[in-house]
């Protein structure tokens, strides 16, 4: 066997910890060290065994780590830690602030095509599976319509704008693809949808000793951006079934394309993707973890500079071989 | 604009009309002609103002043309067009013969490479974005299962071995997914599942004036693999019914792969594609085209011999220039 790709980890939040337990379920990748910004020593980690070091060591271990698998959040880690790392590692990232994902584009790309790695930005569902499943979709059937649905799944954004009502106690949003809308659409309509047509939100709330419930869902279902464009539903509940019943992190969704092909009204051809996740980080995780593999080899070849699940061929995810791929999975 | 890439056409069944008509789609690639082993004279295009030419005449436009879109069959014409056309042009195929494309594809290099030519085999829906699907699931999901089924679409082979029963006189067979196991997939309950609890096997049968029906069900239902180890439901219709209602060539399937994320029993996680096609050509025709995009762009970058659906960057399959990809759909 090839020596095993050695990986390191930035950050040892929900996605972190999905990237150490994804790294155990493939053989050609060890986990050589999770780097915090915490006190290493003050970590309690869910696996016995795993080195955590203070994340101003990591250029330190330049040698001895492959890639390095970047768990920030978009927000504020990312941008800092993206071009940062990229100087001394092959990197890959979920970074997934849509609007600006050019700009950090060209900020890592910056740093890692000088310094010979390559950096994968911008990989897990959406952005990741689902923009390849659009690119493709068009590529295919330029003459058509896309539509995403996402869900069923926690919003984090607008589970925060839940519990920043007046007399929230805890809050969970879940968005909800229609079922109506979805049917139109698999059935080649192409529908003109509005953002009420395509989604519901779902929400549950405990509300705080003595608020007033029917304040409590009015704020929440005429609030501006959030919820007043929606179907909503607010369902309270005790703190206790918050706990038992929505602790959990599923999501996923639909990437639809709608398109039409021959001469004439032509025929209906139907391109259809969709996920339906328990754990939201774990399956980002296990698409890092495949694009890791995929960094690695890249560079390897001797490329370089930032890229995205655009630039990748397939097999470079792949545990098998380029024969072995035609062989039994072509 | 950049110089439109200029296509040629080898065979002018149902997958190269659908090229034709694929071709009319997209602004960036115009058809040069399409070869034929017919009298080209003698061809009603159902599209006026296409060039016909005699295949023999084909390696005379070597500097006419980028790439050929190879749209023979596999049985016979791939076999020997596939490395013969890779002397001379960029090549795409749809070589469908699972268990030979090892052999299809060392046969295509050998001829690919040192001509410096790219030939893509094995282009379509399956082989082709099925198994891309199959590959990257495994990839992402290492602990799980995979499920392919086919359907609702016409089976040529079985509609064949339908069309071969004695007192036949002509017959259709649509292979249809079984709902119940496709449901159970979905659930992530990891089913073993036998070919019959997979797929149904739906025939139409029109029979010869005098001939026994009962006799024909019979034959059908208890032919050795094609219909014996399935359910098979036999409906005995009118010629006029035939030609009204079967006439189509509907196909589609869909691509599960249950998977584990995660410590101790895990999360479920279910990644699907699926199509669903009226034209089941003219799809096949629309990803051949896409494809000889991608060859043509790997040619100039320099890259030459036999190449799967693996080994091409999704980028290489847009109109959209890499900085539009990030941008508007990553």
């Amino acid at each position: 066997m090839e020596k095993k790709i050695r990986a390191g980890i930035v950050g040892y939040g929900n996605l972190g910890k999905g990237v150490v337990s994804a790294i155990g379920k493939t053989p050609d990748i060890e986990l050589v060290a999770v780097f915090t910004r915490r006190d290493p020593a003050g970590i309690k980690a869910d696996n016995p065994g795993l080195l955590f070091l203070h994340v101003d060591e990591a250029f330190k271990y330049e040698d001895e780590i492959d890639v390095m698998l970047l768990c920030g959040g978009s927000a504020s880690d990312l941008p800092e830690q993206g071009p940062h790392f990229a100087q001394k590692f092959n990197t890959v990232d979920s970074y997934d602030t849509h609007a600006k994902i050019p700009e950090y584009f060209d900020a890592v790309d910056k740093t890692a095509k000088p310094n010979n790695n390559i950096a994968i930005i911008s990989v897990g569902w959406d952005p990741g599976l689902f923009s390849m499943n659009r690119m493709l979709a068009e590529a295919i059937l330029p003459e058509g319509n896309e539509y995403t649905f996402w869900g069923k799944g926690v919003s984090q954004g607008h589970s925060d704008a839940v519990r920043r009502v007046k007399g929230v106690k805890d809050g969970r949003q879940y968005t909800i693809p229609m079922d109506e809308a979805l049917q139109k659409v698999r059935e080649g309509n192409n529908p003109e949808l509005t953002a009420k047509e395509k989604h519901l939100r779902d929400c549950y709330v405990v509300a705080e000793d003595g608020a007033d419930k029917t304040e409590i869902e009015n704020a929440i279902k005429t609030m501006p951006h959030y919820f007043a464009d929606y179907e909503t539903r607010v369902t309270f509940i005790s703190e206790e079934e918050m706990k038992a019943n929505h602790a959990s992190m599923p999501h996923g969704g639909f990437v639809i394309r709608s398109g039409i092909t021959g001469e004439g009204s032509g025929n209906k051809q139907i391109y259809e993707f969709s996920l339906k996740l328990n754990s939201n980080p774990e399956f980002t995780a296990s698409v890092l973890v495949a694009y890791a593999r995929a960094a690695y080899r890249m560079n390897r070849e001797g490329q370089a500079g930032a890229k995205t699940v655009f630039d990748v061929p397939l097999s470079h995810l792949s545990l098998r071989s380029p024969a072995e791929l035609r062989r039994d999975l072509l």
